[in-house]
């Protein structure tokens, strides 16, 4: 069996690797234009922040390491063919384009990933201008940054307010801009995005909120950014304004493409029964609203993969809905989010209540107990379809912990009386969960009342 | 309305707040023996070991604190005679004895808790011995402690360790016997006691296991224990030998005892309808097994007077049965434990497999990653009966999720696809709790293929 997959981020290693795990002679090959392979982009910011060491740290393997599992890995190249009636792909080397190669498949892993999605404005092509995907783009980040005083980050969805955060230790001046009048608009209701944005102020970040991005001025370099009436001096702007899915070859290939990228089913197989795609190229159906959506996680093309790598080997597995469940760390503050905030939950159509709470990480005598803020959305028959939760501590796990009860259709009464555990150190004897669910329970036997 | 509670602690005290939420006008009187109330016993060992500052700050409200509530408690109080056929209770204040003093009740409240076991054996009497239970029994320990060199600790649960551990950063040299041939045996597999075990030895902490306590040996005062063959010299013993259920006032009362102690149903009444039961006093179903068991934990207790208050005023609710989802968290060390253990299934006739890693807290690259195993434990029809983790951190919250995934009857294939959230500095990019379910997939995919 041959195998070529396009791709060398995590929805393409992750099929690669699964594949071997489950077949030790299917022939893997893995095409990808960059020159490094298996690093960790999400980790980007912790490397500008000073967190992890340096940029080689982030590299977990390089192409050598796959040949010892017998998964061949060609850098450096571009596929500019697929021939799906034929199953062949043809590709060139960076370094030799003029020298055309030709590859064929028994399966094609598309795994494409996406690109940075650049405004469509003036100035963005400015000399320290930045998207921000690759590890080459951190690079490049990082060095101009060393010579610079005032940088703006255009979004502040969680990777421009990890890069800013970033940017920020390293001593600049950092502005974050948002055309949304709130920050990470996707993953937090605005009174939860208020209790990030005020430890980001505390932290010395500026933001400048409900205003787009008009133009970057500068003379071959970057001076300012505008935005309105907003003139920003800058010396570095990072364009952190989303990810597009990069689907030109799935259309080459005639693959069906769906509302925002390629459709694949629950097999993660494409409309061409034996081309597979996985990643950030793909669409994914959410859990609560049934709507196709992205989700553009590390964690989603890993999983992707791995059911791609086992519907390909004869294996079934079947790639579920997303609950969109994300986390983050910036300085010392955690923050996550699973399912559907209440705005977007009534953007839906969804009508839904909330109980919010704010709590203790430990027991209230304990020394170093930190507020946390948990806020759970339900639907007005108390199944629970979304959470946020902020602390200085113990947060990712409680997303997950939501994850599963969403993903296990919990009302809101079942998990308030559901047995957590306690220790004096490491929480509460009541969890900040349980009391957040508690209060949607109350405010959804308020609204009943009301309604009978 | 009239309830009177028997018992200050967290069963009587949570049912006491929770009938004030519910019922402004409840007549409620708590009556303890205690002097102090509403403190947190699980506190006592991180004030011993210094991480809490002093005893003070471990209690929580004083009885005037309660009366704001227009909640009455009676210290230094005896209840000595329930009359149920005329709802009747008698007791007279300790320091006053000879005065009899009787109160009508509609509901009446058992939360009577438990009693130290004191192991039937000779020298459990003598000076400079301790059993742990109340806030006194702590103040006495560190008093005591602070003129003595050498502590020995008998039982090695989580409190005879977390008691050990205190003693130990006090300068003691400790030594913990168990008789059992490991430590925390009703939480840990013999595997996953081990690295527990290990960590202790490297805190300077002795072990000896596999022998019961055959006697303590003094003059007036406590000079060594005694294990078979071994003699440890000792200025101070600590039993830590359990909990017995104080079920002397039920008895009077004519409700019906169980296997270990009272008797409720899920609204936690007894078998007298105005008399309900909480805490340690009762005897609650395991959601594994079926069978009857104790919880023997605060957390239990707080929930259990939920359900007790919620049906006195007369709201439905339900006390569903115990996982016994247990954490602590001794020194850096945190561990939990969550349904049945590898060990107790095979002992309870369950034919079961686990999957095990150890893997890291954080990706692999980041600064500070702390190795975590995770323990997962199912029946063959791949059904997650139990689970135990241990690490330096983010324990606590990974046993909560798998309570869930326990109590919503989850298998570990399904976990294996949960979506879990990820970001470099919290999680792996895969969780331990995936790959753990992974591994049990694996093994039970083995048995099943041997079985056909």
């Amino acid at each position: 069996m041959k195998v070529i997959i396009i791709g060398g981020g995590a929805g393409g290693l992750s099929t690669a690797s699964n594949i071997r795990k489950y077949d030790k002679d299917a022939e893997i090959t893995v095409i990808t234009r960059d020159v490094n392979i298996a690093y960790s982009p999400c980790a980007i910011p912790y490397v500008l922040c000073g967190e992890v060491d340096c940029f080689e740290d982030i590299i977990m393997h390089q192409a050598e390491d796959y040949l010892d599992r017998n998964i061949k890995v060609i850098t450096k190249a571009e596929v500019f063919d697929v021939q799906s009636q034929e199953n062949k792909v043809k590709y060139y080397l960076k370094d030799h384009k003029e020298i055309e190669h030709e590859l064929e498949y028994d399966y094609l892993v598309i795994a494409t990933g996406g690109s940075p999605f650049i405004p469509p404005v003036e100035g963005t092509d400015l000399e320290g201008v930045f998207k921000i995907r690759t590890l080459e783009d951190g690079i490049k980040i990082a060095d101009w940054a060393s010579n610079s005083k005032k940088a703006v980050v255009v979004g502040a969805g969680l990777i421009g307010l990890e890069i800013a955060y970033g940017l920020k230790k390293r001593g600049l001046n950092v502005t974050v801009t948002e055309m949304l009048p709130q920050i990470v608009p996707r993953s937090l209701d605005p009174d939860m995005a208020q209790i990030v944005q005020e430890y980001l102020e505390n932290e010395g970040i500026n933001l400048i909120l409900g205003h787009p991005l008009d133009k970057i001025i500068g003379n071959a370099q970057v001076e300012c950014a505008v935005l309105g009436d907003h003139s920003i001096d800058a010396d570095m702007v990072v364009l952190a304004t989303g990810i597009r899915p990069e689907t030109t070859l799935a259309n080459i290939a005639e693959c069906e493409l769906g509302r925002w990228s390629i459709q694949v089913n629950e097999k993660m197989q494409t409309s061409i029964p034996n081309i597979y795609a996985v990643g950030d190229c793909v669409e994914v159906y959410d859990a609560i609203t049934g709507q196709s959506t992205q989700s553009l996680l590390g964690s989603t093309a890993v999983r992707q993969g791995k059911v791609a790598a086992r519907n390909i080997v004869g294996l079934n597995s079947e790639f579920i809905p997303v609950l969109n469940s994300v986390v983050s760390k910036i300085g010392k503050l955690e923050f996550g989010s699973v399912g559907l905030t209440k705005v977007s939950a009534i953007h839906n159509g969804i009508d839904v209540i909330s109980g919010k709470i704010r709590a203790l990480t430990k027991a209230r005598y304990y020394p170093g107990a930190k507020k946390i803020d948990v806020k759970i959305v339900c639907n007005l028959k108390e199944l629970i379809i979304g959470c946020q939760i902020i602390a200085e501590e113990r947060v990712a796990e409680r997303v997950d912990t939501m994850s599963l009860a969403i993903s296990q259709k919990m009302t809101c009464s079942e998990l308030a009386s559901t047995e957590f555990s306690y220790a004096p150190p490491l929480s509460m004897v009541i969890d900040p969960i349980i009391l957040a669910a508690e209060e949607a329970c109350k405010k959804i036997s308020r609204v009943n009342k009301k309604n009978s």
